[in-house]
């Protein structure tokens, strides 16, 4: 049994101050003043809950990790101060596609080609949601130290232009800045 | 919010009566009598519980499904008397792998090949649980004829037999018979 369930906890304390919510498409979140990550579960006087597990490689092929992890730098490092969650559902559309289909919208999308772009400036987790319920399919977070913060937002806008994302159909961007020290986090 | 979690639970009672439970491989589970497959969630009484739900392909592409739609046919036929329950687990070296990797063995094994030399006899559902802590990381569910069941039994012993179940380190078989009207059942 591997699995930990991440719970990213919107409320009015925790360790990230929400620094920008935008809703990009679909229902919006109720805005957050403060969000905390944990394996915990809801904490009972939170605004709203999001949880997830992180999974087996999904699209990504055994070369294309090995360069992926030759580039790629862990969360949480010092002075990356910045972070953002992405919650992001994507359509029924996409999800009745094939494996290979799903793969090649993937691929002309260039969607590793943009993330690895801006590596190692911007960490990211990919959490996945889709299967237990929740309301969007993936929690992505990145974090990044400030001066870092204009390549996350070409990172971010890349991505929106892609064919992949025609198949995005909620997607809210939460800013947020470390209140505390930032060894204690994810 | 897709998700209906799909529930296997052994006890004293239920309309699939327990004809025969064998491990493969890895530890065993208690020995049921009796199983009931639903949508609803653990029956206090119940031995064990199993629960996982249904996915998008996650190996399958859009040929490969295009003729197995057009030779498959659904579970809970008349006379579909017959059903087998296999959960599976797979090795931490499985899931390390990456996807194409993962393909790659799958093709190798010709694990749809086998499958589709039994349709449209056997009738199957994939359901996932690996992501959610269960005990394994999928739960195959089987239905057929009484005289399909040395078919079935041909299916099994090929898939066994592949490269592929090299990394399955625990199985459990569990043949079953149902009790009553066949078309209330899964």
């Amino acid at each position: 049994m591997h699995t930990t369930l991440l719970s990213f906890c919107a409320g009015d304390h925790g360790p990230w101050r929400v620094v920008g919510q935008t809703t990009f498409i679909g229902a919006p979140l109720p805005a957050a003043s403060f969000l905390t990550v944990d394996e915990a579960g809801k904490d009972p006087g939170s605004l709203w809950t999001l949880k997830g597990f992180a999974s087996n490689l999904r699209y990504t092929t055994a070369e294309e990790r090995t360069r992926l992890n030759a580039r790629q730098a862990p969360l949480g490092r010092p002075g990356a101060t910045h972070a953002a969650l992405i919650p992001i559902r994507k359509s029924e559309r996409w999800w009745a596609l094939a494996q290979d289909e799903r793969r090649a919208i993937y691929e002309r999308s260039g969607h590793l080609a943009i993330g690895s772009r801006h590596l190692p400036a911007i960490s990211r987790k990919l959490i996945h949601c889709r299967d237990i319920g929740e309301p969007f399919d993936f929690l992505t977070w990145f974090d990044f130290t400030p001066d870092n913060a204009p390549q996350f937002n070409d990172l971010v806008a890349a991505l929106r232009e892609t064919e992949e994302w025609s198949y995005v159909d909620r997607e809210v961007d939460i800013r947020l800045q470390w209140t505390g020290d930032r060894g204690a986090s994810h």
